[in-house]
């Protein structure tokens, strides 16, 4: 079988990893060109991946017949634009998440992708970490029973400038809607109500930028089960990343990382070293993981298993805790669901 | 110094622990009279421990002058009358929690108790187990620095007969009541407001009996701290009682407590067995030391440290919580505090 | 069934100690007496425990009718001698290890005891620590299979004082004992041959009163297992405890417990506490047991399953190891044993 | 700087692992050449590798002033001779260890490697896993102050065909090297003195083809640290890989890799997944790191950190550990030393 070529669009610091992993870590496929619309971006990040092509002008990848997919890495206000150039060309797509901040726009853009018959699939990574697709494989196994309770710890090791966080569409939208994917995907079931309270404790610049720093937030899933999300902008000791599900027959949890297998007993304590630094150290496997299931999917007649619809369910969960921050009461997500 | 006379009233399960525990286990104290409404089971349990002196009448408990201090492990109608009867009498008290589910008469006992002068301890044992006091402590030394969140998970091995849940005061009065008190413990801070999630997840006759088997509470702390507690009446794998603080500065758990120290290694996985049964087996030390700290006040001038106020706030909290999940709003204290 | 009475004889540290738990913490036993040489010390640890009779004169514990048992604490040079007592005046034993540094003065009063058919047990406690029985009895149910392997760490948070060392028989005999215990007790087997290497690398002192302060013993077992055990008199971080066997179907290990369940994530580590401190914090849950387990006996018509006999082995296996120290070759049992 | 052109040598399953990982994982050297005297092994490993060379000649190799350097991976009896080949041409080499089985051809290696001025890196990678890597870091930085003990634990999860273990120079030779290596490493020190003990206990065929496959080997140091090595051919619950390194300030370990963070609690344990399963998964980290340092050595006026001499010492401890298991006794390693 020859190999996939690909178009990477978008070259920034998420485009120039993965143009690197399809290029190297991933079977089956290779990068034909790279585009951005800073074309001296293309042209840095196809030199270091051994690429020979690049554009500023990303229609070219579109119009290229020997490309057969896109990987769409751009800025997040751009995908969905992106996403409907590769349906109107007949490219099957992987987009980086979320799909759009607007509902509207996700669902214009999930209605051209599905009239136009492409495969999409959505970089919700963490679904292919080793550690909680292992936890999710034992709940689909049927290891914990009938599912009571999902616990999702998501702490970061620094806040992102405020800068940053002005344009982020808020702690939900930016940080905790992968933690909004993984209770759906850990559960197998939807979230029907949420309840969310934040605060600033870790900057209160991040406050006077109109978002929040912490959060915890109840869920109800459709299924009886409840949930708990909660998130920081800093943990001092690092990337925190762990999962829980505890149900009738038992319970699975995936803790921390380690980096090493290294402890050190002296006369003061028992240590062991922190957790892999951020997200690109902790999740490289789970990128590499998502590729080669998204090769296996073009591939074969399968679509993706992370789908445009997984790319709005966590969209509306986020704008449920929006509305539930700002009038501190649960809300249901009927309430926002169009 | 010379051991000081105590009279256990109440001898039913923990009665009998405590009566054997004070025995046995705690130096400066030794039980003189046992006492119960049934007079055959204050035989039985003064037998038990070697104690020469039992009786059916409690009040007799309290006209011996040779009894120095009450340790009260009756019913818990009965705790706020015979907390009154030690503050009339003079005799500092030791009480089982809660002091009472009705708030006006835990008000009336703890003023009766501050006109006397006795000392009253209240009997959160979970705070002097040496895993979470050595949270506390780790806390306390600000190892965390400003507290930003705290997780408190306690799941039972199995729930109570339906008879017993019905008369029980509810889940949250009669199993969270101890997650309450170890939230404003760790914290040191008091809960500002609750929002109570609870479900039937169990067993359906806990539900036809009007109470629920699991519940996920969040909090907020009046020091800006949110919180967590998650609470199940069966787990599978045995009595699951763990903490978390994280903060500022770090973050300080406690895991659950290991019967052994071993694993086992074969084909299939690495394994460790199950935690201590129940509350009995994990919580004896803390027994122990709860008394200690008893024997200690009553040896000097200070008072214990979980006092009658401490007796009160979680009921507080329970009480917000039962209101929270019966309208499905999140519920300020001052709404229920008197 | 009335509580059997004993007399305890030898009220030093470990004779308190054992006094103490035997009073408080073992059911069905109570102290009638305790004897030491020095009255005193007798009458001190009497008064601790509220046991009504000591004397100076060991004499009369074996002369008092109402004494079922006797628990031998004193010093090693007098544990041959008090157990012929035992025998000749028909009282059950308990004797602290080891029975004798001589194997004559060994052998001469096992023959005594099974010629007066009073039962004896050896205070190897280690085989009652809930972590090492749970490792054999998993090993006698074959978890392991055929064992192939027996590791032993053994290491002291402190060297005694020196001038203990000149009396204590050296390393293997004071403290490689339990170990060799240990590796008998695991493997269900007896050692065919040893391979002794030791070391002053801890402090010099010990060197130059004729001592080793680490080793590092190979072992051969007549079942074809290898072993190893290895000692250090000073480990900072504190006392190490730890066991592993390993065989055809698996691996069993012990590793050190824990003061509490506590841990602490900071920017620079996710540390634990020590261990429990030394034997006593270690190992009491262990002295309890095989007490518990001698009174079972007591009652029963079982001997202990600590025999007299396994008093004697560790002492061959020391002996050997002494020889292999000295002349730096491998030596057999069969060179050493009687 | 312009990537270094390698050439592999040998195309077997070492070869293509390491020819894979040149191409795609490690930066700054690409595969120019792949040489096997089987060409069509050398044509496929170029072909799944994208590396337009091959050839069944490997002078060819040598010939090319393209090819900086030379990786061997053929089979151990030829390394010798192709890192002379290397000497003679002037190009530096990587070879999998070991060098040869005879000392002569060593030492005889060395001494052309010596006069031609090339670099030679010895491929003992499980210096850079990150874990035993760690480890060594640790210990010199102090960490465990002057080294007492180091215990090393080394378990396949099954054994090779008898086939090849009749041609693999003995267990010492072929699997333990790796673990003589790793406490010359961890200890910064030479083994001065060995006492090795086998047995079969995994499988009769291994021992009726001259070999054992278990072994417990003794080791003292130059620096007066006593040492243990343990293999077994075969741990039925997978590759168990272990260090420990304990001295006067405190002790390093290694445990085992985890394959992923995640424990399933339910009514019989709380289990964990088994480690990593062979070398490969293992140690890939490794090999990518040992090229890097490789690649870093090239670029630099560095000689690599594992030397000829490296590939020389353990030879000796692994003769010197088959003359004291033949006379069961031990060895010192001046008797093999040449």
């Amino acid at each position: 079988m020859n190999d996939i070529n690909c178009g990477v669009i978008g070259a920034g610091r998420i485009g120039q990893l993965h143009a690197s992993l399809l290029q190297n870590r991933v079977d089956g496929i290779r990068v034909k060109t790279v585009g951005d619309v800073v074309e001296k971006a293309a042209k840095e990040c196809a030199g270091k991946i051994g690429c020979e092509k690049w554009t500023g002008n990303i229609q070219e990848v579109f119009s290229d017949p020997d490309i057969d997919v896109v990987i769409i890495c751009s800025s997040t206000d751009t995908h969905a634009d992106i996403i409907q150039l590769a349906a109107a060309s007949g490219k099957d797509a992987f987009c980086e998440k979320p799909i759009a901040f607007e509902v509207d726009k996700i669902l214009e853009t999930l209605e051209k992708v599905e009239k136009s018959g492409i495969k999409l699939q959505i970089g919700f990574n963490r679904r292919f970490d080793p550690n909680f697709s292992r936890v999710r494989e034992l709940v689909a196994l049927n290891e914990v029973g009938n599912v009571h309770m999902i616990k999702i710890t998501s702490r970061d090791p620094g806040p992102p400038p405020v800068e940053y966080i002005k344009r982020s569409g808020g702690l939900f939208m930016d940080m905790t809607i992968h933690d909004f994917d993984m209770a759906r995907f850990l559960s197998g079931s939807e979230v029907s109500e949420v309840y969310a309270r934040g605060a600033v404790l870790v900057d209160r610049k991040i406050g006077e930028a109109g978002d929040i720093d912490s959060a915890a937030i109840s869920l109800e899933f459709t299924n009886s089960a409840l949930g708990f999300i909660e998130n920081s902008r800093k943990a001092i000791y690092g990337y925190d990343q762990r999962v829980e599900v505890f149900g009738s027959k038992g319970m699975v949890n995936a803790g921390n990382v380690r980096t090493n297998s290294v402890s050190v007993s002296n006369e003061k304590s028992i240590a062991v070293d922190l957790p892999p630094f951020f997200f690109i150290e902790r999740y490289t496997e789970s990128y590499i993981r998502e590729f080669e299931h998204f090769v296996s999917c073009m591939n074969s007649d399968n679509h993706p298993s992370v789908s445009g619809r997984d790319g709005l369910e966590p969209v509306y969960i986020g704008m449920a805790c929006n509305v539930s921050l700002k009038e501190n009461r649960p809300v249901s997500l009927k309430e926002v669901r169009k």
